[in-house]
């Protein structure tokens, strides 16, 4: 005789059966056939799983702390949410994670493979309801529409931590190269057009601070996020969950995950409101916006190798071309601009989700779940490429940067104090006319000496006070 | 003895070892090293795939008939296409689906998983490129630059005809309850104010009507994208393609497809232009937007069951609430208005990427084709459960809709013509101030005749001439 | 004694004092305090207020050929809108533009100022509306939920024709610089990197094919707009309008401008359908698209003049800074590229209001008429003064740009077929590591008579085949 | 003999003849000929024209400081700023809003007209500017580059603060509505289904924090821009600005504002970035999502009167319908959802023209100071009208909202803790068959005593503890 391969369980539309190794269960099944929208399942959100897992648990320990939960069950409960916060049985959430339901499908699909996984841990065989039930016990005292929120706040300030971190990576290698292109002379550009004299450094000691101050400002945005309505219930008035369980469950939840997390204020307000998302969707936009406008720079002034920019070179990793040989292409910021397009994208999407919350809920925090986790490991991965890849190789053609300084026409406006308005339009025109440099000019009619003229091309001086390095 | 786990395979930038096993080569590999953004590579595009195939073989066919290529070489190339085609290597297309060089890293990756299987075939070891060589051979006459635009178009032509398909489904789905419902009178809305009468079959003869535009629209879009850039090579200029090859590329191509393929007119153009995916996604905008409007008008019509309109139900199709018994949610909708938040995200992905393009190519192709074919596949699959789980199975309150008429104030404006403007602001404003129908005033005051005022509600004649079934 | 300054109108909420000489009435009044929103009256939309009254003056036709409306009557509504196409009265359209109600205020207005006009021509004073009524005459038959959407039609194309006129000018300004440039070669580049030669001409010649195709698009886009949804009253089913009213109020509007109109077919779909609005806005959103691609270019083309691209010349028009004498900036483009990213932001707005629609009506028009008008009007003056101002002033560097094809590393894919692959690889090699010119190692090299190479790299040569000049 | 009517000026495209009596010139004039896009004046931004009247006063007293310019220009140069800055002269910024050239018409413009006043003060007549010229003088250690970012965060300071303001009042009237509404008890819904009770001063509680917290954001938001970049000139290095200048400059245009502005610390990143712009538009759009979604909750609560929710009553403020006697819209916020979208789009705008700065400069800084000053004067406008047209005159209908819940199946999720789970199922289930109420059927079958139903009714115990008022 062999073992069933099947197990029947029960739902309000009746009996379903689901196979007898799964730890997900009959709603968990349902939801995988109402919505085969992406293909991709919750499982693919690690820092997601991870969190309803830990938020199961500090709802656990509350209840159990209140009386509400028998020990025994707790601690099964406790120990497979532990278990799964190690790694395992991430392939059970299986539900795709565009959903209707406001996230229900993936907080039954939690509360199932808790509830099994707490059952066989004491001794009962998976589907056994009566001894733990996947509602009554592992999602006791709580709903969806206040178990989701929180996960997904959880899970989305440990995504959040590796993007700062790899945000920093970047920073510290634009900071590098800011300090090695200190000396190296070129002229800065506006609107496309040559204008006046700066080093190359620090034009990269702009792109680290830029990143500096939008990590400051994504800190800041992390900080909203820390802010959770367990204990909310269905709509913010904490029907069903007794008095002292918020507290109890958000210290819980603080201590598993180590994060400073607070109750709002209002937790009606709370429960509807998709606020703090929009806004960290906000600054990951701004951060894109930022990358895009640091790899359009990147790759404008890579281009050539002859008839283009030519003042820097991006190192090569890999072949750019079948048809003509040795063309290497600026690939790695072309993937980073792609990335922040989508990122802006997806600040619509978020955008709109969070406009279409109705009264006390908002049934569209699964796609801002996806869209947001999206967001932000796809920028940490393009930071990290961007450093690693291309931003620490970069090399500065430095000769014919400072050359064509001293060729510019607008290098008159660095000298204008020096030798007079009058002579340096009339510099300005003949170096127009005859295609000849300033410098060059300069030096033949003797408006300097050319120790002066060096003097007031060192870099420091071409500097000036206005970007120290970080 | 026991064979080599890996193969060493050389590029500009030096030697690399590959599985012996893999038929991907040097470039793929490093491709995948530049580019871990997303973790989906381009074989979860299968129509992709396949259309790089379909692209690769209809170049060898012409590169034979022009006797550039051997034919058993051709012949090799062909098969290994066919085969490709037919479902088998999928899983050697490993390159992550965005990444930067403007589609380089795909045509790479195709040209070596040809190549080497081509090289099988031959009776050589995979690798052996002096034999049949990826760029040489499999690439002849090719260029990223027309090679993976026009795979990308034949793609997205299959893409959209499922898409068109389900559409129809729905509309479909939506038609039927159309006519189920031609009899059941109710309150039309305006601005969510009681207007006047209409019947719900013209309520969802709407939806239908609007999916009937929808597809003819899409159905233009899609003709766009027939007209392809195959034969321009790097620029446009088709530079190292022989005379000939781009038309007889073409026909190939069509009838490997058989799609009705037109090269562009001015190639160079088509080359850097974006303009017909853009067309494109905004079409699928479009889609979007009215599927969510429907969808959002379904959620409204069944609010309730008690305190909203509770005009329709929808079939429920999984339990709503752990906390509420009995409560069931409209989540089939909910998914497909995130489904739509997402393409309407994607068109702003994709039109930053279209705006991107510089001279004579555009770049951020690969993003382009991940948005576009996020968005066909997810319509597609939203427009499918919809049909199917949510529009199929709904239900009037038939009686409560009927009594809601004859409630309502906005009947007057029917009666208008009949009872006089007088008496029909009198009736109006006793019905405002009692709370009572309109309908029971009428007939109380000896108005209207009983069979005239159901004369006047009946379907037919409330609907007007205005709204044909389809 | 002096005549009173103002006179006192009634409405459903009481009584209110309007100025003795306004044309507009209660309606009016009270709307221009609801909504000061903008401070832009419609009053500034002058394509809006001609289309609301040739939609009155049909209207009226329509009513009079009913025998619905007196012949005295109509004909002074008809005189009356027939002023106001001839421009008159426009000041008396004060309501904003963005207003709630569905366009209610701007219909109301329009009926007022209407009525008041014809009580004049019929010599009574303005506000004697028992002899001439704004809503039971000059709105007979109608709603504000077929006229409004059917005047923003009627107002859309004729907007849609001046942007194809302007659309042609630009086409044509770069069709004539395509022609002036067919001989001068240069580099074309993808990813910014040199590439392969071609000529200045067929740039050109490519920004000029864009606007012929998106010309096509527009085109097609407002053929859509000429369906129409007059006749359909309040939700389309015709309530209160008799038969025969919509066809041949359509047949009048068609005649009065000009327009093939349609009447829907579907009319409870069209009342609530804003798709057509969606499509058009996609298309503007493709033209600015492209337009801004092609202004990114000239700038990009333009930079310089010593550290840039320096391949061409835009047109000084204005100095380009205080500080930095002689700079002159590609200001022109740069305002071409700031309408492109209005008319994107724009079609998001659309798309939300779009989407917003609720049942059987969209109350949200206005801002899709604000944000239409806006994008198809500026997108006009962008694309008027990018030919004006700028395409047709752009010279080129002829001698630089033919010394960089010479001086190429890129060179060497097009002379391949001819040395030979060897001898190719080796003068690459060298001119990277001398950085000498391509063309003079292969004179010097004798790998080709001078003729030889002068031949390949005739214009035309070069050009290939793939892009013929309009 | 008559006065000219022309002047006649110079720059260095050549001379053209301004109008004698314009305060403007040259500069001022080739822009008028080359921006004619929008229509719109910089006139029509007071705060911009005040702020740039500011910047222009605080360059001249520091310049005056560093003994750059004699006192008695720099004094007539204050006296025409403060001038301006008392609202005279605004009709004299005639240049388009939205223009190329990175504000330099906008900061050419400022000169002319502050040089010209300041002339006339001086005792001479207007372009005589070789007693104090509008670049010499007026713009002296200036640079569009710094003047204009710099004037356009102190104008979008001054706009906030209004914005703020509005808010405020905006939230005062939902808190008052809060009070009112306290012992008004009804159904919560999640996803439009019935749910839990709740009272309805919770919901418009809910409201009011939305609208504190958005606030809050808004005064982080604005902190940033008080950053700013005076004394960068062209690209941050500070360039013919002498030391001590930018810190001159900064304090003297801090006292003149009354702002606690900062210099940036590093300057090239500062002239660059347009971070703190996007941030800005991201919270307004923030503002925007949960305006749109309280006018959305609004809009659907007084849905009705009969067919539909009918909880609350918005206060009339228009005639409906020409058409449907007595229909009352809620055109109050529907004017808001519509700017709302507005915004949501123009964030879009921002983003593009954010993300399309180049090298050492945003050339798009126009755009995005027409779109953000769009955004938040049109923010402002909509939440003073819907407090004061809409908000402060709400109306609860509370014996239907009170029945609604007693007739609620959502109701025994309350009563589950005080009837058991097996008679709350059993209850719940003849509800749904016969259609009667909950509470009804629990006193009937003696579950619970009347005073005990009651009890558990109070709005204080259904409100639970979560959400106090403000």
């Amino acid at each position: 005789m062999t073992a069933a391969v099947t197990r029947s369980e029960h739902d309000l539309l009746g009996d379903r059966d689901v196979p007898a190794d799964a730890y997900w269960g009959i709603h968990t099944l349902r939801a995988t056939e109402n919505f085969p929208i992406t293909g991709t399942t919750i499982s693919a959100y690690p820092h997601l799983v991870d969190a309803l897992a830990a938020v199961k648990e500090a709802a656990a320990l509350a209840n159990r702390d209140l009386g509400l939960l028998a020990p025994e069950k707790a601690a099964a409960i406790v120990t497979a949410c532990r278990e799964i916060r190690a790694g395992k049985l991430h392939d059970q959430f299986v539900v795709d994670v565009i959903q209707g339901g406001a996230g229900t499908s993936t907080n039954m699909n939690a509360n199932e493979v808790v509830a099994n996984r707490a059952l066989e841990l004491l001794g009962h065989e998976k589907g056994q309801y009566r001894h733990l039930h996947p509602n009554e016990d592992v999602n006791l005292g709580q709903s969806t529409n206040d178990v989701y929120p929180t996960a997904v706040k959880v899970a989305t300030v440990f995504a959040v931590r590796g993007l700062l971190k790899a945000m920093a990576v970047l920073q510290d290698a634009f900071g590098r190269k800011a300090v090695e292109f200190r000396d190296v002379l070129k002229m800065g550009r506006t609107q496309l057009q040559d204008a006046v004299p700066m080093t190359l450094g620090q034009e990269f000691s702009a792109y680290a601070v830029m990143l500096d101050e939008d990590r400051s400002r994504l800190a800041e945005a992390v900080e909203l996020i820390h802010e959770i309505n367990l204990g909310a219930t269905a709509i913010g008035t904490g029907l069903n969950a007794p008095a002292g369980y918020a507290e109890s469950a958000r210290r819980h939840l603080a201590e598993i995950t180590g994060l400073p997390l607070v109750t709002a204020a209002n937790l009606v307000e709370a429960t509807q409101d998709c606020g703090a998302f929009v806004q960290m969707s906000g600054v990951l936009k701004r951060i894109a916006v930022k990358l895009s406008k640091s790899c359009n720079d990147l790759r404008l002034l890579s281009s050539g190798p002859r008839a283009g920019f030519g003042e820097i070179n991006l190192p090569p990793v890999q072949a750019g071309s079948s048809i003509m040989p040795g063309k290497v292409n600026p690939v790695i910021p072309e993937v980073v601009n792609q990335v922040a397009f989508e990122v802006i994208g997806n600040d619509v999407t978020i955008t709109m989700a969070a406009e279409a919350g109705q009264l006390q809920l908002n049934a569209f925090e699964p796609v801002i779940l996806h869209s947001l986790s999206e967001s932000i490991t796809h920028l940490r991965a393009a930071c990290l490429t961007l450093a690693e890849r291309c931003v620490d190789g970069i090399t500065a053609n430095t000769e014919a940067l400072r050359a064509s300084v001293e060729n510019s026409i607008g290098l008159v406006t660095a000298l204008n104090p020096h030798i007079g308005y009058t002579a340096a339009t009339d510099i300005a025109k003949e170096a127009l006319v005859t295609g000849r440099g300033v410098a060059e000019l300069v030096l033949e009619k003797g408006l300097l000496p050319a120790e002066t003229l060096a003097d007031l091309l060192r870099p420091e001086v071409v500097a000036g006070s206005g970007s120290p390095l970080l």
